[in-house]
């Protein structure tokens, strides 16, 4: 039984090489205690995550990772759930990361949310995990990303990425997986379509949720036909109905999780998704790295009180933190 | 009338300097084109925002600025239009940045939706934009920030940001402005409910809007309730009440706005949100900048392919593009 708990943030910190390397063997026994360390390592950006996910990165690769997503109340929770007993049921193990970005406070809202679903958490072949990381320099999607690695390597099957369909990283950390399942409910107002519109392009999967509510026909419609207009798409996505709190249609849904994920390695695409998964990674730890060496060679705090009694513009500031960077990289 | 059309992206990218100066002109004098060109600028990111805002920033600092954020359906665009109309009866010019991070390929679904408000577009002491950038190597968070500085600088008295509040980027975008308004809706479920807490640590003042619905008295007390947790907080947000569709409780908002707004002044907590607000535009410019540099000294693309093809870990192909830059900075 994993439970996901997070260790206090101190005892990640300091993980020397030989620490290191005995999570890395524990991750690749899947033992349930290394497994949570290393994500708890990642999350809160450790020194030793170089070496960690250097080290477990070429043991990657064999996971099927899907992404769920979409608004708030959609049910993404109770669904992922059913997929996941679903994949239990035909002998697969399942990784699952709950991506909740916006509870950096509360962190782990959606975890607390998810006590109910007891059955999956008396499974050792389940681990469920909550991140909701919002580090001073570290972010939501490079300790994602590292996370899945971590789930990979530990050899599970399959890795469930739950996110909240709204805002920029998260929409960046959802679509670098590759298949992405847009969940939605019949009935939203015209903020939610809004919002839907944004992440629309990125999904492989729509499903409507709660499709014994009215107005399902409507929604599954609008969906269908916004489908429709795309002029000859490589994929085109099916439009699905689910009624997950009593597990309804979700076979359906992971059968075409699974063909769309044979589309993707017959077709190539999952090259492309492959590229954009790894820039974007490289991206983050670039911009990780700079922030790390500003503050450990000028400091980031004294550059700033002094730029606020000055009046300094933002790009004057980090054009003298680059300028420090740079020269100490120089004499070093 | 200002409607805020985006010019095309390449418009903007290459203003040489005069152009640049003569942009700065138009923005300190309110001409509304040469504001939207701006706005249109750093939004994409163009090469001269680094001199436009270092050359504005000196002329910022008087605006008032507001964040209204919540959940979607909350109602945050019709109360931010309502909160412009009473400070525009009042004589005083509003900007309003509307930004919907979650449309990047639909851009401008918010500002559609504004088509409803006719009055505010006709009336020239108001500026209406809707941020929806996405670009590769920026964001949200700078395109935002430096939009909020060519309004300041332009003279607008008032300037409100509206934004979805879910999201890292979006949090951290509303939690850098001065005062920040949270606004709700009676029964929302618990997902939203989780989603709500992760922004409550930063409203400054909160709203449960459509107050003419059932709940409301519920809604009200839960927050009530929540902010009365808090032990001795400096600042303790009150909970109003609107039905922001028919201008009710929108007075007693602004007042309440204006109350905090001289409390940051009077207790000196005005000076940690400027240090805050500094610190996270100066990480995200030494990120786009490490980025531009390393796309323009090594190639990123040259360098994902590569690392896709013999399956290097982003923690060391970020190294390799972060030594390249460091090299070519020696040698330049």
């Amino acid at each position: 039984m994993i439970k996901g708990a997070r260790l206090p943030l101190a005892a990640t910190r300091g993980l020397n090489t030989v620490e290191v390397n005995e999570l890395i063997e524990g991750v690749l026994e899947r033992r349930p205690r290394a497994v949570a360390r290393a994500i708890s390592h990642v999350e809160t950006r450790g020194a030793g995550r170089r070496q960690l996910i250097g080290k477990l990165y070429p043991r990657t690769g064999r996971a099927r990772i899907v992404g769920v997503t979409g608004p708030p109340g959609a049910g993404k929770s109770t669904l992922t759930d059913r997929l996941a007993r679903l994949l239990r049921g035909a002998g697969e193990t399942v990784g699952i990361l709950a991506v909740d970005p916006t509870s950096p406070f509360t962190g782990g809202a959606i975890l607390g949310d998810r006590i109910r679903m007891q059955t999956l958490y008396t499974d050792p072949g389940v681990f469920i995990r909550s991140m909701a990381t919002r580090g001073a320099m570290g972010g939501l999607a490079p300790a994602t990303h590292d996370a899945i690695d971590i789930l990979d390597a530990a050899g599970f099957d399959w890795i469930l990425l739950e996110t909240v369909g709204v805002g920029q990283d998260e929409v960046d950390v959802v679509r670098s997986v590759p298949t992405v399942v847009l969940v939605t409910l019949p009935g939203l107002g015209d903020d939610i379509q809004a919002i839907k519109a944004g992440i629309m392009e990125i999904a492989d999967v729509f499903v409507v949720n709660k499709a014994d509510r009215d107005g399902v026909e409507r929604a599954q419609l609008d969906l269908e036909m916004m489908v429709a207009l795309a002029d000859d798409p490589p994929w085109r996505p099916k439009v699905l109905k689910t009624v997950a709190i009593r597990g309804e249609g979700v076979e359906e849904l992971l059968g075409e999780i699974e063909t769309h994920q044979k589309w993707l390695e017959e077709s190539g695409e999952i090259g492309n998704r492959r590229r954009r998964q790894l820039r974007l990674r490289v991206e983050n730890v670039l911009k990780e790295k700079i922030l790390e060496r500003a503050d450990a060679t000028v400091g980031l705090d004294k550059e700033i009180d002094r730029a606020v009694q000055n009046g300094t513009d933002p790009y004057s500031v980090a054009d003298g933190l680059y300028e420090g960077v740079i020269g100490a990289e120089r004499e070093g």
